[in-house]
């Protein structure tokens, strides 16, 4: 390193120095919560954060115990008419098509090729296995990062009209940045293959693949040309919802979250069990009643039913973020 | 916040922004490699830190793709005469005996109970696995932590005559945190079960727990008492060694490290793979060359052998750390 480099480089320290020194009070309560309405929901998202960030306080976390989990699907972002992953997965299954003549034929992939989703259904968890399995294997790693990045470059929401990665709800990645500015790691929890989601999760929700929890393909050590490549098999550890999500996010992070945001059912035991740590902490459920700027669904939905943890959030004192009374724009001006 | 608070965070960050304004250059090239002799092994260590963190520069890797991975066992801290996890698991097969007296006669335990580790080690993987679930189950997660910590409390490394949580290679410590002021994460790798060093990975290396990456116990979500707890059972989804590593790590950081550190054959294609990533890397070795400080052995040794690695890493280049070259301080002072 020659001393120009060095000289460069204290010249930047201390413009950065200048500039941390003037800038407005950051960290604990800096309200970036822009498209929130003031109200009780904003007002407990804040002082959790305030309190828990308040060193010398009763309710202070050092960082490292500030643990965020995220639900993915219909609390970051739209999960209607169909989640991002199962839209891949059937545009997949057709491309593939033409080399698996039998598909035609044979269940779940007839129902995946008509995109008769109530048939889909039916075939329950085995079937959305054996469709992930055919749409995400048989590659390596390097090799599926760029086909999502493809098919994302070319596809949208159909009700939304626009690209699934700009589906992201705006609320939620204030959220997001403000949790992190006040040192949180944010994780984001997915039914679906991990791999799928952390292809973009980086550049949509600014969280790293390490900090995605989801099902694990199965992947192999091999050499292409004598090149160490992984290989994707058609092969699952699923991720089950409900009672299988608190184990998932305890064998990734290694300590029970202190803030856990969902919006359905299937969230109700990462709520239950980030809410029964010691000390404080944070339970949120994102309340889709919002038909004309997304959807509005709970109790009857067929992707996202909102029923018993509604009632016991309600019954708990968890935060419920009603999208009609707490949020006042939903979506970043780039889409449609 | 009132408005005392907010003058004593400016005068804080008004120290801050000097103290860094008039420190010697940190980051890039920074030496604190102290217990590490000059010359090519701790060259090649700071020359890849300085390439790849040089903004603007050809080998230039921004912060989230800086991963490294270290091997634990034999890498991180001697695994002679055996390695932390397995002498725990003995001890508390010990202890939990009076319980199961079937054990007296029934294998691997009867071997486990006479500390008889040549008979251990022909009960294979299976053997180990079934002690480990024995010793590491039934109970909930935060139970298991506290028997963890107690354990480490009273027990000693019997060759170095030092508790297992002050037997870190003090040059590795170095590198670890060299690493992370250079904007690394620093995952370590480890054959057991991850739960056991998370334990005390934060303490003593630095690490939190989900960057520590190993086998996983299955834990089970729970009511006790109506509180929601994981509980610990007896099954285990097993790392395998050697080829097993690269998808362990794949399935935590979503993608291919820049920098692995091992020491044994176990470590091979974990650091062939790391090897052949597009761009800058580092793959180095750990030789235990020094039975004076520490312990000399490799390619007939039974935990730790290294053998294929050196041979494969001494032909495609690798860096190799022999301990009595590079090496002149091997353990912090705290220790007998």
């Amino acid at each position: 390193m020659d001393s120009r480099t060095i000289d460069r480089r204290r010249v930047m320290t201390a413009a950065l120095a200048l500039a941390v020194l003037f800038s407005p009070a950051r960290g604990n309560g800096a309200d970036t919560l822009h498209s929130w309405n003031s109200g009780p929901t904003k007002f407990a998202v804040l002082q959790f954060v305030k309190d828990v960030t308040n060193a010398g306080g009763p309710d202070f976390v050092p960082p490292p115990g500030r643990i965020a989990v995220f639900s993915h699907d219909g609390t970051l972002c739209p999960e209607q008419p169909v989640p991002a992953e199962l839209a891949f997965i059937l545009d997949r299954i057709k491309a593939l098509a033409p080399r698996y003549p039998r598909w035609k034929t044979k269940e779940p992939f007839k129902s995946a090729l008509s995109r008769n989703l109530s048939a889909l259904a039916a075939s329950g968890t085995r079937g959305m296995l054996e469709l992930t399995a055919a749409a995400h294997s048989g590659m390596t790693t390097a090799e599926f990062e760029s086909t999502v990045m493809n098919w994302l470059a070319k596809t949208r929401n159909p009700r939304l009209n626009r690209p699934y990665d700009q589906c992201a709800l705006l609320p939620m990645l204030e959220l997001l940045d403000f949790l992190r500015s006040n040192g949180f790691k944010t994780y984001i929890v997915v039914r679906g293959d991990a791999g799928f989601l952390r292809a973009w999760a980086e550049k949509v929700y600014g969280v790293p693949p390490e900090e995605v929890i989801g099902s694990s393909i199965r992947t192999k050590f091999e050499l292409h040309k004598g090149a160490p490549v992984l290989v994707r098999r058609p092969e699952f550890d699923m991720m089950e919802d409900g009672a299988g999500r608190p184990p998932a996010i305890y064998r990734v992070t290694g300590r029970r979250p202190i803030a856990a945001f969902g919006n359905s059912d299937r969230d109700l035991e990462m709520l239950q069990w980030t809410a029964a740590g010691e000390g404080r902490h944070l339970a949120l459920l994102v309340h889709h009643t919002n038909g004309g700027n997304e959807f509005a669904y709970d109790r009857k939905a067929t992707f996202g039913r909102l029923d018993k943890a509604l009632d016991f959030g309600r019954k708990n004192g968890w935060t419920i973020a009603d999208m009609t009374k707490d949020w006042h724009r939903f979506f970043t001006n780039t889409g449609k």
